[in-house]
């Protein structure tokens, strides 16, 4: 083949960087387990009828055909598509095995997921999420909204040692807004929300006018909205001055009490637990999901331009099956775009490429299995490494390491020695007690040389 | 949405099982890493023109369409299918990539591949496999034919302590068949590869007919080849018996003779390194992939019925850019029906199905911080363990955690106190320090109650 070139949207790493990758979904993982979470992991493909029924995401699906198929068996099968995101699956694998599911089910699932963009948006068209969600069976305490975005801001606050900035979690609650913006009598709520999720992109001049045009406010209305929407803090004060302007418009009702409450509740219980890192934050409001409680964003610190890395909520229907309903909460990490991020900035680096810590020489073909036989006792040992492809003159070996990034070189002789091509330093040992230094031993992402 | 039910030919697993597949699929990416292979994930696309250009897989393939894709620019785009396999991709990566990758490139990947199958066959549609690879760029010697499948055995015979049987890798070099078919007047090699291929299915009779209807062979051809297929042993005296039956047929030649030469050298190594599980076998044939040199099949011993679960060879051009040519020798496992097998037959099970080794009893939901902290402490030290949903009775939460499988249940109080509940055993106990015993921290996929 002639060289081919990337496929725009379906990003791929070489070896240093997936390095990197697997560093953070590995540690991911050990913090979703720390907290219970069960993995899981659902087939690629969903009925398309599932797919297309959930929002406007459904214009961007991959639909799967047979390249043999027969076309008078196509109506016949259920048509499926690649799925889009890991909650429809999950909403559906709920369903399908509920009565052999621990409920609550506090499961996480990293995995791809494929959105069928146009080639020239220059959008992941693949990407890795990694998602955390408590699904309950009939019913779901409240407690587990704020347990959810603690989970998550305490795996990425571990993400740090890699060389990850800091995170800030911005939360806010449906019922604030809905109750507000019935309260201040605009009752098209969704095209409330639709408005007001654009503050960040577009100002509040622009958002006022989409509050008047697409959501039927007067002057006075949208001036309300956006004042609400203006008011962002990391303690409970904040809930009080939602509570003041809320009934400074006369906007009253038990949606925005319990909304307050809850909101409260959580400003609280993060603030004793992560001190500054969760913030209330009256603009967010994830338009287009079905959220009906609590909502929420996350900014890398000195990354907001990236937007946010790990957004959920709370839905009283996740799913259902006509006679059990499941709610859920629940939140996602788009984790291509944070690893690009990282990869890109600099922010994170490995150690190497290859899993390999020592290059075992080889003094000519006829003694390879000597060789090879250090290489067992080493590996017997935890100690990754490799047998030099060719006994080529050792300087060619030495360099041959080099290359690849392999921090030792083992000479087989009487007695063995081993050498650390960084120093230089040569010394004899034995491979059935020798080690490298821990931090060698395997590849490792680290900070890199910035900020 | 009423309740779904699965769809054929894509696997899902329960969280206990996906508790063994992880456990598979760990235990084998760190023996490919002691080995100093590198970890790669590529995208799940190919170009529709590079997939269907290999062979007869290509019938199987999944074309992508985007749902709301414009008729007009459909032609414009190159048309996108799903991976059938993991070797296709790595051609593609290893020349598109190729001035920034360590040659030897030795690579290992782990995902999912799609097959479009027919729905009615009963066939896995979607599923997991594990290759190993080792890429030359220009050349690659032939010791790597021998190291590829000692690794592979050596990873398999590794999950020997979760309950995988043993497994025996059956051997055979494709310079030996065609080598011996020529010598004996057989030139059509493609299809008395493909006849010999089917010994193990349909016997020797069926073989003999086929070698005679589709490869052209007389009745003494046939006979002879069917002699070697026959022919198999764990040491290099089989070697020396196909020389004699080559010789006695009047088969000789340069091709065999080297054949003969690198299968004595694998079994002759093997035996040294790995001692009976590498078998020299005639009549493994991999009729339809392109190898040129070793090719390799493993079994598990007393599930023969399976057939292979672990198979590759050698191919003299994995991929060429034009000017250079990029030889390679690999072997893919397939873990999804494997590890199907183990559950299925209850070789392999998990100790529990969630994380969590604690569940942190609440008191009452005022206190339910307290329980959090303890969760805390716990976690700090890498115990993983949940807090109980409600406050209900401290039954009810120690049931709770029995449904789920948790060993120990913690109640908070002065002193804090852990029951393990399999016991029954209760005693006093200090979040800061207590940690449950090692083989219960984390869930473990163990050999179930069968053989």
């Amino acid at each position: 083949m002639a060289r081919p070139a990337p496929l725009s949207g379906f990003p791929e790493w070489l070896p240093a960087d997936r390095v990197v990758e697997r560093a953070v979904l590995d540690r991911l993982a050990r913090t979703f387990e720390l907290h219970g979470f069960v993995n899981v992991e659902t087939r690629a493909v969903e009925p398309l009828e599932q797919l297309v029924s959930k929002g406007e995401t459904s214009k961007e699906v991959y639909v799967l055909r047979r390249l043999q198929e027969d076309p008078d068996q196509e109506g016949q099968a259920a048509r499926l598509g690649l799925h889009f995101d890991l909650t429809v699956p999950l909403a559906r694998y709920v369903v399908e095995n509920a009565g052999r599911l621990p409920f609550p089910f506090r499961r996480y699932q990293i995995q791809k997921v494929w959105r069928g963009e146009r080639p020239q948006d220059g959008r992941f068209r693949e990407f890795t999420q990694a998602d955390i969600d408590v699904v309950g069976q009939g019913a779901l305490p409240f407690h587990h909204e704020v347990e959810l975005p603690l989970v998550m801001a305490e795996a990425l606050t571990d993400l740090r040692s890699l060389g990850v900035p800091p995170v800030r979690v911005r939360v806010n609650n449906r019922r604030v807004m809905e109750g507000f913006s019935r309260g201040v009598g605009l009752e098209d709520v969704e095209a409330v929300l639709r408005a007001v999720d654009k503050l960040d992109k577009v100002g509040p001049d622009v958002v006022g006018e989409l509050l008047r045009t697409q959501a039927g406010a007067n002057p006075a209305q949208a001036a309300a909205m956006l004042e609400l929407a203006g008011l962002t803090g990391s303690d409970e004060t904040v809930v009080d001055r939602v509570g003041e302007l809320a009934a400074r418009h006369g906007a009253t009702g038990d949606l925005l009490s319990q909304g307050l409450e809850e909101l409260g509740a959580l400003v609280a219980a993060a603030a004793a637990r992560m001190p500054g890192v969760v913030h209330a934050d009256l603009k967010i409001a994830r338009g287009l999901d079905y959220y009906t409680g609590s909502v929420y964003e996350t900014l890398l610190v000195g990354h907001e331009s990236l937007g946010s890395v790990c957004s959920g909520g709370r839905y009283d229907t996740l799913a259902t099956d006509g006679s059990t309903t499941y709610p859920g909460v629940g939140l996602s990490i788009g984790v291509s775009r944070l690893v690009s991020r990282l990869l890109g900035s600099g922010a994170t680096v490995a150690t190497r490429q290859v899993p390999s810590a020592v290059l075992v020489a080889v003094l000519d073909e006829g003694s390879r299995s000597v060789s090879d036989a250090v290489a067992g006792r080493l590996r017997a040992r935890g100690v990754p490494c490799e047998v030099a492809p060719s006994a080529a003159k050792l300087g060619k070996q030495i360099r041959h390491a080099d290359r690849r990034g392999i921090p030792f070189v083992w000479f087989p002789g009487e007695p063995d020695q081993v050498k650390d091509i960084r120093s230089g330093e040569q010394v004899d040992a034995d491979a059935s007690t020798w080690s490298p230094p821990q931090e060698d031993t395997w590849p490792r992402a680290v900070p890199g040389d910035v900020g």
